[in-house]
C-alpha cells in the first residue's frame, strides 16, 4: 500500500519502519525534519507538507501527541487532498468527541475513518510488539489489518464505531494510572509503618505477578521519577481524556476524577516532567511523608 | 514442635494438615467438631477448649476469622494456661490496634508475639504455595520459621513490630481492591460504549498480564459474582482495616474510601454475600446500566 | 450611556429594563425575537443582528447562557464593528480560559472588556438587588459602575484581570452546589434512619439561618424537584467551570469532583431537566433508599 | 427534680447552672473537682463518684466529650445504683452505636432512657439558647422537657428511639464541615488565582447571609486556627461518627470520606489542636499554596 504516515517520533519511527519493511511505499512528513532523516535512509519518501503527504495514496496513519496535533496536520488542506476512497487510520490517543467529529469530517469527503489506537512503549514498536485496538466499519479495518500487522503483535477489534476503540484506548490507560494511584496510597501506609517498601513491594509481586507491576512498583519504591519514561503531564491528559469519554456517555468514574486531582495536585508542586508515577508522591505527601 | 492450632476452616484445616505432614504435632480446637474430623483422621489431638489446647505447647497458631474471633480464642483462659515462653503465632487478617492490644497482652504473660498473616486462597494452602509475611522480634520469626515453611512458598519478613505484617497485608488486600474499583469504573464505561467487555479484558490481559486482572477479569465480564470466592460483607471489612491502618497512622487513603463507600452501597443493594468482586457494579449502577 | 444588550431572557429582560429606567439607551438584541417585545414597548431600540446592535455605542453588556453563546454573539462580526475605545461588559457565567481570550480578543481591536457575573435569581434581576462582582481595568470598570449600579444593589471588585470575577463567580457557585451535595449526604442519612426530614431541617435551619438552606432544604425535604428553578444539566456545567478554573491555576477541587461525579449520574438517570437540587438524589440512590 | 449532673465543664456548667434557676436539685459530678467550684458555690450538692451521685435521683444527665467518658462514667457501678424507673437523659455527641447500647443497658435495668444531643457553644449554653434534638419514648421525652426547656431555646423531637436524636446531632455536624471542606477548596482557587480572600467572603456573605458563613469565613480567610474555638482532633472524631453511622444504615457518605480524610492529613501536618477551621489548610497545601 502507498501511505502518508504523520508523526515520526519514538514511537511513530519505528512503526513507520516496520511498514517499509512490510514493503509498503512510504512518504513520511514532521515538522521537525531531523526526525525524518532515519527514515529517509531506509527508503521512505520525505514530503514537505501534510498535503503533499497525502497526495494519492491508500492510506494515512497519524502518530501524534493529542486532538490538537491530529487536527493541525489533518483538518487542515490534507483533508482536502486525501483521495476519496483513502482511509485514515489515527493511531493517536484522542478523545472520543474528536474521534467522532474526525469520522464526520471524513465521511464529507467520501473518505474512510479507522481509529487504531496502540498500546506499547518504544520498544515495543521498535519489536513489532504493539497491541492494537481497532475500531471502524468492518470492511475499512480488514483493509488496514496488513497495517496492523506490520506494527504489532496482536489485534482487538472492538466495534463498528471508530470511537469505540478510543474509548478502550483510554479505559486501559485509565487501569495503569489506577495501579499507580493504588501503589501511592499503599506504599504510603507501609512507609509510614515503618516497613520498608522494596519488602512491601515483594508481597505485591508475588501476588500479581505483571511485569507491570514489578516495573512501576521499583519506580515508587526506589522513587526515582526522573527520567520520565512518560511525562506526568500527559497522564494528567490521559485522566481528563477518561472523564471526558465518561461525560459523553454519562458514566461517572470517581477514581479516575481522584487521580485527576491527584496529578494536578503534582504539577501544582512541580512535576509535570517527573514520570508520570510520580503521581505517588500527592500521597506521601497528604501523609506528612519527608516533611513534605 | 507442639503446636494448638485454632481455626480449622477452608484456610485452616489444610494448613493444619501440612503442619502435621511436616512432622510436628498439632492439638486442634474448632468451635464447631465437624471441622476437626478430617484433622483427627491425619493424627492430629482434638481440644476441648482454647485453654485445653493450648496446655504445653510450643507454639499456638491462630487462623480466624477476625479481630473478635481471635479475641474470643485466645484473650480469654488460653491466654492464662499459654506456657511462658511460648509463641502466638497469628496468620489471621486482624487490624493493627487490636494486633498491638495482642503484644502488649502476651508480653503481660511473658509469651511470645509474632503477627504472619498468609495471602493465598484454600487451593493455595492445601498445596503449601501460601505467602507469608511475618512481623516480630527476630529470634521468634526465626523460630517460627519452620512453621512458616511447612505451609507456604515464601516467606517475606518486613520488621521487628508484629503489626508491621499486618499492616503489609492489609495494604496487599487494599491493591486488590482497587483493581476491582479500576474494573468497575472501565467496564462501566466500555460497556455504555457498546464495546464488548470481554474484548476490553482481552486489551487489559494484554498489558497486565497478570493471572490475577485474569481470573477476576472474567468475573467481571461475565458479572457472575455467585458463588462468592470471598464475600463482599468481609472486602468491606478488610476496607475497614485499611481505613482503620491509614487513620492510626495518620496516612489519608482517598482510594480506599472510596472503595469503603462503594462496598456499603453493594450491601445497600443487597449483595454482602455475592463476590466481592460485585464491588464493580456499583460503578455500572452509577451510570444507569440496565435499568439500575 | 448608548448600550447594545445581548439576551433578553429571564435574567436579561428585567436588566435592560432597568437600563432604561436609570437613562441609558438600549440597543437589544435576541435570537427569539418574542423575547425583545416587552423591551422594545420600554423604550429599547431593536437591532437585528449583533453587528448592527452595536454601531456607535459606548458599551455592549451579554447576558447569554454559556461560553458558546457568547463566541457567537461576540465574536463573529460584532467584534470588527464595536468602536475602539468602546467597552464589552460581559455578565455572564464563562469560563476562565474564555474570558482570557475575550480580553485578548478586545484588546487586539483596540476596545475594552471588563467581566462582570452577577448573582442573583430573574426576581432579583427584576428588583435591582443582583450582586455584581466586577474586574477589569480600574478605569473601565470605574467606567461601567453606573450600569452595575443601575442593575444591582452592591459591587464587589475584585481585581484588574477580567477572568478574576469569573472565577469568583465560579467559586461562589460552587459553595452553592457543596451545600447541596452536603444535604443529599445527610438527608439520606436520617431518613434511611426513620427521622422526617423536615424535622432535620428544623435543626439545619436553627444553625445556619439562612435563607439559602432554608429555600433548598425545603425542596429536598419535600422531593420536589419540577419544575426546575434552575436546571440540573445547568449546574453540572458550572460545576465543569469549577473544575476548569481549578486546572488552569493547578488548585484540586475534591469536592467539585465529586460533584460533577453526582451530577453526571443524575443525568444517566433522566434528570438532566429537574432542578439541580435533584443531585440529592444521586445519595439516596447509593443508599438503596425508594427501590432505587 | 432531683437530678444527676456529670460533666461540668465549658458545656455542662453553666448547663447545670440553668437547671438549679429553673429550681431543680442538682448533684454534680467531675472527675476534676475544681471544675465543680462554681457549681457548689450556685447550690449544686457535690457527689464523689458516679454512683454516689445517682442514688434517688429521677434523672442523670450526661455532658461529656465522647463514647468513652460516658461508658466510664454510667456503665460501671452508677448503673446499679440509677433507680429503677429513673431516666438518663445524654446530651452528648455520641455514636449510633453506644446509643443503641445504652438503650440496652438501661432497659435490663429498668430504667429509661432519653438522647438529646445540644447545638451551640458555651455562650448559647450560659444564655439558654441551646438547640436540644431529643428521641425516645414519647413519655420519657415528656418527663424531660421541663429539663430541656431549661436549659435550651427549641426542642425538636426527632423520633422514638434515642440513637435517632444522635444520627440527627451527627447529620448537623457533618453540614458544618461540609461548608468548611467547601470554602477550603473555593478560598484555595480565588487565593491563588489573585483575589483577595477577603473580597470573596464578600461575595459569600451576599448569597447565604448566615452567621455561620460569616464567622467561619473570616476565620479562614485571616487564616487564623488559634486559638481553637472546637478543636481539630474533635471534628475528625465527628466526621468518624457520621461514617460510623452511615456505616450502621448503609448508607454511602463519600463527602464524610473526603472530609476524614482531610482531616487526616491536617492531623498528618500537626494541626490536631488548631480549630477545625484549619481543615481548609488542606486544600491550599494540595494546590502548592505558601509554598507547603
Amino acid at each position: 500500500m502507498k501511505i502518508a504516515f504523520f508523526g515520526t517520533g519514538n514511537m511513530g519511527e519505528p512503526m513507520a519502519l516496520n511498514l517499509l519493511k512490510a514493503g509498503h511505499e512510504v512518504i513520511a512528513f514532521n515538522r521537525t525534519p531531523a526526525k525524518l532523516v532515519q527514515l529517509e535512509k531506509a527508503g521512505a519518501r520525505i514530503a514537505h507538507s501534510p498535503a503533499g503527504a497525502v497526495e494519492g495514496v491508500d492510506a494515512a496513519i497519524t502518530m501524534l501527541a493529542n486532538d490538537q496535533a491530529v487536527r493541525d496536520t489533518m483538518l487542515g488542506p490534507a483533508i482536502e487532498v486525501l483521495p476519496a476512497g483513502a482511509v485514515h487510520m489515527c493511531t493517536s490517543t484522542i478523545s472520543v468527541g474528536f474521534s467522532k467529529e474526525l469520522a464526520v469530517e471524513h465521511a464529507r469527503h467520501a473518505q474512510h475513518y479507522v481509529a487504531a489506537p496502540v498500546l506499547g512503549r518504544p520498544d515495543a514498536a521498535r519489536d513489532k510488539r504493539l497491541w492494537v485496538m481497532a475500531a471502524g466499519p468492518r470492511g475499512q479495518v480488514e483493509r488496514c489489518k496488513p497495517i496492523m500487522e506490520a506494527i504489532g503483535r496482536g489485534i482487538t477489534i472492538v466495534g463498528a464505531e471508530p470511537w469505540q476503540a478510543n474509548v478502550t484506548k483510554i479505559g486501559a490507560n485509565f487501569m495503569l494510572m489506577a495501579m499507580l494511584e493504588a501503589m501511592g496510597e499503599s506504599f504510603a501506609l507501609v512507609r509510614k509503618s515503618g516497613v520498608d517498601p522494596h519488602l512491601f513491594l515483594e508481597v505485591i509481586n508475588g501476588i500479581f505477578n505483571s511485569p507491570v507491576y514489578s516495573i512501576y512498583g521499583k519506580i515508587v519504591a526506589d522513587r526515582q521519577f526522573e527520567p520520565a519514561g512518560f511525562r506526568l503531564a500527559l497522564g494528567m491528559k490521559d485522566a481528563g481524556l477518561a472523564l471526558a469519554a465518561g461525560q459523553d456517555a454519562a458514566v461517572p468514574l470517581p477514581l479516575a476524577s481522584l487521580i485527576h486531582d491527584h496529578f494536578l495536585s503534582a504539577i501544582a508542586h512541580g512535576r509535570a516532567d517527573a514520570d508520570w508515577a510520580a503521581l505517588t508522591e500527592v500521597s506521601a505527601r497528604a501523609a506528612g511523608l519527608d516533611g513534605a
